[in-house]
This record gives C-alpha cells, structure tokens and sequence, in this order.
C-alpha cells in the first residue's frame, strides 16, 4: 500500500504518519518526489486495522498496489518518474545521456584515450570492466583494483562519470570507492546478496536485465535494491536469449514502453551487447532512442581488433560513435528529448 | 553464382550468356535493376566446367554466393535493394509506405470508414482479413470471399491499395483477383506449397516471419518464393515466441539491419501483432522507422472494443494513428527517409 | 458442454438427445467409448435455455468442458483414453507401436531393405517421406507418387502400415490411397485447411507438435481434425526450439504426462527429431517409454551415411534399433505397457 | 592438453611430469582414476615447445582437449567416469542415489519427520533450503543458520546426508560446516565468485544448470570449480526457461546422455523443480532414470500446502514417494543400474 500525500502536507504531517505505521509494526519507506511525498507501507497491511489513515492530517489518499514490485512500480511514485543525478548528469529527465567506452579496462593510455574520445563525441559517462564476469575461467577477468585507479585517472583528464561493473557483495566498498555508478550484469541479475548490498551503498546502480529475466523478475530484482533503501536505480536492457542465432542476444526494445508503463525507475538501452555485431549497432542505438530510452551505454574502442575479451566485434569505432551522436540528435528531438 | 554483367550489356549479351548456362543444364535467373543485370545461375556450378563465362561480352564479374538462399541474398543483385511498385506505391525506397487497418474485415460499413480514416492520416493500403487462420476452429474465421468485395469497395471509395491473407494454395487465384499485395501469415511461413504457388502469381508477396523462425529460415521460405519467378516479396517482421509474457510476442528490431546486411529485399514491421498491446504500439513504431523499416503494418480500429477477433487490444484508435502518422515524420528524415 | 450416458443407455436414448441439441441449432458430437457414450454440445450453449437435459432418458450428467479445446479434453470421453486400431495395431492401449524408417524413400530396394529389418526387430510400421517439407527449395523434396508406390511395396512385403506426410489438402486424397496413417509435420501444424482436409478423411492422423507450439495450441490443432468428424487423432512429440543449439531441438518428454492429463488422445514420441543426434536417441527413447509415450517414431537406415536429406545423423543403424529394441522392453514392462 | 599416464605409471613418474610442466611456467593438474592417472596441462600449450612429453617415464599419450572447458571434458579422464563418495554413499557409480527432502526447511519437527518418511523410502540425502534465493524480497528467504541446526538434528536422527544451498562466498564456511554437499541454485551458476569459493571447499557441489545456460555455458561454471581443485562437481538438470507456459521449466533430459558424451561429472535430475507440477513429478523421474540420470533430487513434504515457499504444488506426498521408489527399481535395473 502507498499513502500519497497532499502537496501542502507538512514534514510534520509526514513524521505523524511513519509514526503511526511504524506503531503497528510495519515498515514505512517515503519517497519525495517533485510534486508529492509518497509514503509506503510494507509488510502484512491487515496490521492497519481500522487505523483511519486516510483522514490523517496532509493525506490525499492511499493506495493498493498489486503488482508483486512495490517500490519500484509506477503507482509508487504517483506517475512521476525518477530522476537520478550523478556527476552532474541527470538520468531520466529529458536528457539522453549516453555512456560510452570499451568493454574491459586494459591500459590507462587506452582507457583515457577512449574517454577523451567519447567525452568530445558527447558521452557523459565512461565505462569499462575492471572485474568482468567470463564464462569461462581461463579468460581474461579484469585488472581489478588497477583498472579502477585506470577508470580514475580518465575520470580525472576528462570530468566524465565512471560507470564500472560489480560482481560481489565485498568488492561493493572498493567499487563504490572510485564508481559513479555501480553496474550490474546480467549474469548477477539473480544474486539477491548482490543486490542487498548495492541496495545499502549509496551510488546509483545499472542493473542489467537477466539474460532469460521476465520484465517482473527484472523489476522484483531492482526491487531487493530499493527495499534496502538505496532509491536510485537505473534499469538497462541488453538483450536476452532467444533462439535466434544470427544475432548474440535479441535487444528487446520494447522492455522500454513496458518499463515506462511498469514503473517509475529509468531506462536505458546496451545495444552493442543486445546485438553483438558492430554493423548493427547504429540502427539499433536509434530504434533505442524512438523507443523512449532514457540513456545509452555503448561499446566504443580506438583499437578493437586488439581487444582483451573478443568484444571488440560489437565496439564502434570512435569516428563511428561521433557520426552516430549526430545522428541521434534529430530522433531525441522529434520524441521529445536531447542528446 | 551470379554473373553481374557490365552496365553497357547489351540485350543479346544477356541472352547469349543465358543460354549458355542452360546449354549446360543449369537454370538461369535474370534480375534486371538500375544499374546492372544480375544473372543468378541455379543448379550444379561444376556443370559450368571450364565455361569462360568471365570472358563472356557483357559480362563484368562471376560471384559465389555461399549463404543458402541465393536469390535473396544481397550479393544477388549486386548490393542493390529491391524497389517494388505496388498500386502506384514504391517498397524499398526512399519513402515508408503505410498498411493500415483492422484485423478482419467485419463489414462493408466497417472497412470503408477505416479506409477513409487511414487514407486521410497517408496510410497508401488498407489492410484487413478476409481468411482468418485462428488457432481454435471455434474462432471467428473470417467472411471470405464477401469480405474480399467488401475490401474491394473500400479501395474503390479511397483509391488505397489491398493488402489481404491468403491461406492456402487454391485460394490464391481468388484472392489475387482482389487484393494488391498477397499476405502471407507466421503460420504459414513454412506452408511450402502456398510459397510456391504466390511464386507463380503475379504479385507482390508480404512474407511475415515464422513465430520462431530464425532470419536464415525466414530467408529461405522467400528463396522459394523467389525461385518461382516472383521477384517481389517484402518481408514481415511480426515479433517472434520467447519467454517474456508481458507481451503477446517480442518484436524482434534486429532483424531489420540484419535483413538489410543479408538480403536485397525490403522489410517492413508489424508492431500491432509484434506486441499486442495498443499502449506499447507507438512508441514500438518509432523504433521501426529509426531502425530502419521499409514499411508499416499497423492495426487501425475505429471500434476496437467490438472487434471480432479479439484483437481489438493492439488496434489504433483513429485519432492515434493520425498523431502517430505526425510524430513518425521528423524520425523517418532523420534516418534519410520519408513519410 | 458434454453429455456423459448411463452404461445402459439404448441408441434410442442418444438419438433423442442428439435430436434435442440440433432442435435449437447447435451441433452434437457423438464419441463412443467402451464405458459410455459422450455427445458433445458445440455452440453457445445458452441456447439450450431451460431444457432439462440431465433428466432426459439414458442421462447421467452434463459437464462444462472450461479447456479452449474440447473435442480433444480428457472430460470429452469421460477420463477414458482413446485407442485406435490401425492396420491391425492398436495405439493408446497397453501395447506400444513403433514406427520405423528412414527419413525419405529413396528407392524401393532402401525401403523394402529397411522395412524387413525394422520388422524383424518388432517395428508395425514403416514410415518414410515421399513428399518432403524442406527449409530451403533447392534441398531433396521427395519422390512424390513414385515414394508411395515403393512404400506399398514394402507393405506388400512385410505386412507393416503404412504412416508417411502429406503436405497440402490437395494431396490428402492421392497420400490416402496408400498410407494407413497420415503424418502431419512440424512446419504444418498451423495449416489449418491441411488440417480440416485430414479432420474429413477416414483415416488416423500423427500430428506432431509445431516446433514452437504450446501444448494447448497443439491441442487446439488436434481439435480442428476432430471436429471435421475424425476421431482418429494422434499427437507426437518432436523436440521444441529453444536456446540450446548441442541439440537440433529440445525433447519435451514433460509433454507426455501433460497430454495425458488434458486429453484422452495419445501421444507418440519421435526421439530421432526431438535430439538430431544419433548417440542420444537409445537414452531418450528409453525416457520416452518411462515418461508413458504410447507410441514411438524412430528414423532408422541401413546406410545413413548416403541418406537424401541430410538426417542421416540422427538415423539409427539397424543393430542399434534391435538392440534398443530388446532394451526398452523391461522399461516398457515397468510402467505397466509391453512393446 | 590432458597427459595420459601408463597404468603401472609410479609416483616419482607422475612427479616428473609436472614437475617437467611448471619449470616452463605452466600449471599441472593431477587426476587419479582407477584406470590411470591423467595432468591435466593448463595454460599456453606452446610453451611445452619441444619437451618431448611422450617419451618421459610413465606417459602413455597426450591429447589436446578443444572443448573450452577441459577439466570437465570427457578426455579430461580418459573416458573413465567420475565417481564421488559422500557420507557413504557413491554417486556416479552403479547406484542411483536419492536427494529428498522440503524446498525449504521449517521447523526441527518438519525437517526430522521428512527425514525419517524418505529414508525409510530408500533415500540417501535430506535436503533443504537453509538460505533461499528467491525472486522478491518479500518471500521468506530461509531461516538461516537456525535451519542448518536443525537439518544437522535430522542427520544425527537418520544417518542422512545433507544437502543444502550456499548463496554467496562468505557463506561457504558457515553452510560447510553442516552440509556434505553444497547446493549451487539456478540463480547463482553465473557467480562466478561462488563458484571459485566452492571450488576452494573440500566438499561435494551440485551445480544447477542456469535457466537459459547452454550445456557448454554449464560445463564452463563447472571449470570453474574444478579449476580451483576441486574434483567434485556434481551437475543437475531442473529444467530450463522455454516458450511454454503449461510447466514452470521444461525439463531438458537430453542434458542427461549429453553430458554423459562430453562429460566425465555424474548429473543427477530434479523433476520437482523441472516440471513444477505434482502429478507430472513421478512419470518425468521415471523418464530420468531411463535417460540415464546419476542422481534424482525430488521435494518431499508431509504437509506441502502449508509449505512456506508456495513450493508445495510441486512437493510429492511421503506416500507418493514411497511408491515411485519402488516403481523406479525395474526401470534402474532395465538401463544397467541399482536404486
């Protein structure tokens, strides 16, 4: 249930209310949005009882929701969405912001090579894995902490936010030492410890969709996020499994009106790992942002021939990136958005 | 192999070299497109021997084409996309062309005003079901042959082109007679009779996507179209099966660069059937035109909630598909188009 | 709606209620079982108003049949399976038919060869393509007419039936004259007018599961042939696509008990498509038995190696199909059938 | 590349070869079969440079394994089967061992009677879920550290092995102190930091096969475990993520002679998990055993609808269970095994 205030409600009005929730034994989570705070109620609501919250002083109404996400459901924030800022940028406003840069770091000249590249293209974020998840042992995982200092001094050339993958629970603290945002993946979609304590740091998270993950499970997962308090979460669609095989995932764009509809938590699209082939890329970087994508991440490497993880046949050229950031532009605008 | 010949060939230059593969036993397929002819030869190449076909006059280059359709393989026509001129309207050129209109064709009085109302919002055919494949036979299956004069009056009153299912071998005379474009349904993408037997008419053939055909299968089912004679198939992109439930099929937007970097033929997008929810239907479309669809298949109901079918969840309203018609504009110059 | 009779009703009782169900216009179903008999109601049901049918004489009860398919549901025949007595072979009963043979006729000697050996090893029926659906058009399509005569000879020879595909309504007449089942294919279980023109024959039908078929939509194929007037329906399980590509296809043996728990009609197993994969078909045909299949295909050839079309792979050699043979017997004693 | 060694090979033979590997840099891994003990060589091959390996005391042959995983391969062991021994019981061997128990573990009274009812039906192991993934926040996650106590209170009533899952690395020590062989769920195949901290244990890991993990995409998170040296991986197929909506997984028993081919690990199945249905658990266990399973884990509960996981609707009866034990006896003796 969510308890949706009046605009005029006081702080006072609000603290009355968590009191009264709390003194049942519930769990009361407020969120402040621009036009209203929303206040929500977890746990068994017949503890309520006949508890008369609708007539409560600054209370506009309450409201069920029934969908098996509760924090991250639309109702939750009365139809506003939210809007993260990180480094300056914000992520689910009218903005399109876009994070660009190579699947793994492997060097500090590559890394801030790239970073320079994508930052004058217009990216605003640089990405690139310091601990990467592989599928199998014997390949390259990461330069671990020496890519974050890498990530660092990019971050420290170029202004750019860092947006870097983390793969356990007590790798989070380190991480969370040098990330702007936390990312994800698909493969960590379903470790719930995971998502407990990204839910308890106090960075945005990127989290990815499961490779087989229902638009639900995705929404139940970035749920255990919320539910430990952390509210800024960003959803990122990369492709799940079909059996399609032409392509190495198939990009579900339409993940993105659904989530819009879902919940109130943004969206963004991976369209070099949705496809997996350079060539497409572009197309599908558009097609994302008719969609309604509220940002883009995007494999881009100066060099991917010699890429370290066998990626490099989904990174775009950084001339191919400059072009494709130009031709965004008019799509963003003709639906209401920049980029 | 085709044989590209040089753009000063001669008529008598292609006859001769066509009768020169056939001398041998192999079939020989002429393609004639702005640039160059291509002539694709069908059978055994080893017949070919030591044939100095290279040396041929008219003749520029010879090429393999390795992948397992042949006629429908880019290289086929030289990199050249097919443009297909139906009822004065181009496919798979600069301009997008519309289909508009509802699932079955439910009246006279029905199809008429939607035909009107798509037409006046630039729709260029009027789309509707006269042969319904349903999954049960208790379903409503379409009024058939009336339903084919009803769509006939429809054009007669707009001047919109037909575009109508056809189902099964022997029907295809009889629909012919009426509709401009045979449709042919994911359900019968693997019917290898009825591809044969539209590969004999003599009109365009909308070839939409086996539920869970992969691009290459999909490929193959218009190679037996093409290897018919019938040069003019456009194929459908309708959303293939996976486990998202969310949505009644998952739209599958990759296929369209791939069709584009594999094939010469054109696509177009049914976002309608691709997601089977009318609120997901707009936002789904602008991904189609930035991706860059060659066309759109869009259901259009002026009374969606008394549709015979059941499919009145993914119907336009008018009114939608007029703004929608609006918005797609600024998208469709962005990627270098029209509609 | 489905009106199960009292053991002791007279054909005169029948009649009556049958009469009674048309006088209103709806359709009756007659389905004679060993216990009792069943009429189904087919239409809205609302017409039959307020008449007392449960009190008619030779009446035991009425009941809803909720499934989407009802001709096909388990209530339709009151719980009690269907058994079909083909060519002297019961299938659906205790025993478990095996059905044997390569993928295509290739010429009288092959099929006469192979249908010796499959008989000796205790196959009753040989099965082979003489019209071949095939993905692309270039590849082997069957030798038609010729294959059915060669199969008759193989009939002549050794007594087995005959169960060979047919691929479009106008050829379910001239397929009829010679084989004793007709097989309907993967690619053609949504050809709803193939499937209507076999519901009209008068002889059983094998239709296996679309290759990305819910078992429901399966069911609801099966319910067109049978309410065309042929009861003779029965289903066979070939493998579904999925994301796994070690195998051509993913064996559903889950469908087995789901088929006997929602329809009285039996289900036959077809391990050779279902794995693509000669090493792994003894295993799964072993499973297929445990898991309760009442029935079996299996692709069986003395010279896979030289096969037409390619299944060679899957086909299993002679000694291993006598082998298998033997093997599958204590299994099939132990879930209470013999083979 | 795997060394083979002769069967009189001695110690200081088997010595010298990895002695011989690790001077070039490379990593040696020793395997010990019955037959004969197999290096396993791992790292880049090139570096053996002209040592000539063969011709070394003790060494029968060398072969490359071009699989991607090789300790998991097949060749690994030179064909010879895994076999582990726990808590007295082998797996892997002629007896096919059984895992029963609750989904989750409740109280000392629910876990002790379950233990008591499935011994005394023939099986080897209780399980239970201590520490549960679940898809929302809000489901009960287990109860912990309280629930390994009393799943220990159950083997000290019994004798029974447990098996119970570990979610992340740090609860590797904690759930080792109980368990005699980690659980590694569905979810968690991709922590690839749970995997390396499993593969670290001195204990057993029966490793779930990911929703939508290919069978290479399995034997890869197996490597991974092996790789850290342990040898003790124990797959299990429950079912994968499909199209079809009818069962909660579909359970792939061709995983079972797949890996048995590329394989040396048991794999045992879960049908309770793979079907997600009751009345189809006993036929799909019986289909395991004759697919060749090495093991069977199955939910077992006295009283499943007052389960606290909503797991119940899949949980056999005591009595149930009972009974498929004894029907499974001719079906293990039918395919060469005893259970």
């Amino acid at each position: 249930m969510v308890i949706v205030t009046k605009t005029d409600a006081t702080q006072a009005d609000i603290d009355a209310v968590v009191k009264r929730i709390e003194s049942v034994g519930l769990q009361a989570q407020v969120s402040t949005g621009e036009r209203h705070t929303v206040i929500g109620v977890i746990g068994d609501k017949t503890l309520l009882g006949d508890i008369p919250i609708e007539s409560m002083s600054g209370v506009e109404r309450t409201m069920a929701i029934t969908a098996p996400f509760k924090l991250a459901s639309r109702e939750f924030r009365g139809d506003e969405p939210t809007v993260i800022v990180v480094n300056g940028t914000k992520i689910g406003g009218r903005q399109i912001p876009v994070i660009a840069g190579p699947c793994a770091v492997e060097s500090t000249e590559q890394i801030v090579t790239i970073a320079r590249l994508v930052q004058k293209a217009g990216a605003s974020f640089i990405r690139g894995g310091a601990f990467k998840p592989r599928t199998g042992p014997y390949s390259f995982q990461g330069y671990g902490k020496k890519a974050l200092k890498m990530l660092q001094e990019a971050k420290d050339e170029t202004g750019l936010g860092i947006v870097t993958e983390v793969m356990t629970p007590h790798e989070v603290e380190l991480v969370g030492e040098y990330t702007d945002m936390f990312q994800l993946g698909t493969r960590n979609m379903t470790n719930f410890y995971l998502l407990r304590e990204v839910g308890r740091a106090q960075k945005p998270v990127i989290l990815k969709r499961g490779m087989s993950a229902t638009i639900e499970e995705w929404l139940l997962a970035a749920e255990y996020i919320l539910s430990e308090g952390n509210p800024d979460v960003i959803l990122c669609e990369r492709g799940i499994r079909t059996f399609e095989t032409h392509t190495r995932n198939t990009l579900d764009l339409n993940a993105v009106p659904v989530v819009h509809e879902l919940s109130h938590l943004p969206i963004v699209v991976d369209p070099s790992h949705g496809t997996g082939i350079r060539s497409l890329v572009c197309d599908m970087t558009k097609a994302s942002v008719a969609a309604g994508a509220d940002g883009l991440l995007l494999e881009v490497h100066h060099d991917p021939d010699h890429s370290m993880t066998g990626d490099g046949a989904q990174s775009l050229f950084p001339e191919q990136f400059e072009t494709l950031m130009q031709e965004l532009k008019p799509i963003a605008v003709a639906v209401g958005r920049e980029i």
